[in-house]
């Protein structure tokens, strides 16, 4: 795994509704908060949702991993820092690293991989799609 | 404000991620109970979404209202009643009652308001869609 | 309904997982936007959820409802105004518009009533709580 | 791995509001789909989160795995077969399969890892509790 250099970092505020019976915030929401990340991403570098699907395509998860290191509550700040794994096949890979501001503790860990799919037809792409091959490009990626 | 006796219940339990740090079902997730409600009502009566969207429309949410009676736990069992409120115009207007199974108590009452676009123009419908009228009358509602 | 001045004002973003299949943010979300305004509020105002709580308090909501004016879509930034009702009994009352930032178009309008529990005995507070009647004199609300 | 001869079925209907702008299931709610397995599991086998919650401890999940094989619409209903996987250590493993009930495609796999704290002293159990082994005894799992 060869992670690059391209981090995007954003912050958001734990929602009481996200909490759980536990006190603390429900772990699929970790997702959403990986989602947040991959938002700050795309719109720093270029490579956000909405510039996919202006290219023709739209990019489904196949995998999603995450560990939970320290638990967060109601009203935390939690920073997440997003970074693009260079590969070399067809998929587009992030890390996340949720951390705390002040202590820099990490809270969880993770990764998401996406496929890409043409919208027209709905066929999976095989190789990386040409706008992808421009964006690595123009990020010194290959 | 007239009532129809068409109603339909359905049953749900209520998960963990839909809870709280009160400990309780966040109250936003009763809109998801209204939607079991609203599914289990068309499957009951043949109005379901994909019916109307079947028919070339799109039924979106205009109005929600829900009063909460009774506070609800992780693992309870709790029964929705759906029932159709009989309007001239052209609104889908349906009433829901969340309540106890054992003792019968009212834990929520609610109502939805969705209206019709046409989905290919998005176009309002200010009258009633026709496979709306052929519903009114096949279930003898005018 | 006597509206105060008390009003605070907060933007957020649509993320990917609160749309649905029409395309838009499903309606539910509205009511964690709501959450949102009132976190918001809350934090300008002294009202916090975590303020009420650390009084022995929990403000369990009793009533929410929305109107849906205006569709919005994923990636969308919205503002949320909320409004602080001046009521005399022992509720509180938020009232939220939400609207486009440039246009200033109305998207949702909505109310939220809490009412306040004694944490340690879950007894409903029937007058308003001492540390709520000291909040609105030194807001001049009485 | 060594999974156990230890499973549990259920069925769930996608919602409406568990659907992005793709059309399809979110990919995050899979998670909630997890927890339905589990607590189908629990009550099968008497491992439900508030049997353990009883014996006075809580299971944080600390990993989740999700691989998505399959979209799923609105609507679809599908299966979720829950496996415990028979470890030494103090942990409980659960692995998904997510499938649909006519065809038998698999639409997900995954798994969810959970520790143990004693909910008095929030203690890590680096051990088995009592209460897990007398359970595995009762199922044949040492």
């Amino acid at each position: 795994m060869v992670q690059s250099k391209l981090t995007a970092t954003t912050s958001i505020r734990i929602r009481f509704s996200e909490t759980d019976a536990l006190g603390i915030a429900w772990h699929g929401n970790f997702l959403t908060y990986f989602e947040d990340g991959r938002d700050a991403f795309g719109d720093k570098y270029g490579l956000h949702y909405l510039d996919i699907f202006n290219n023709g395509f739209v990019a489904p998860i196949v995998n999603v991993n995450c560990d939970y290191k320290k638990m967060i509550y109601y009203g935390d700040t939690i920073l997440i820092d997003t970074t693009y794994e260079n590969c070399a096949s067809s998929k587009l890979i992030l890390h996340y690293k949720i951390y705390t501001p002040e202590t820099n503790e990490t809270i969880a860990t993770g990764s998401t991989t996406q496929v890409f799919l043409e919208t027209a037809t709905k066929k999976l792409q095989l190789r990386p799609p040409a706008f992808l091959l421009e964006w690595k490009q123009k990020h010194q990626l290959i």
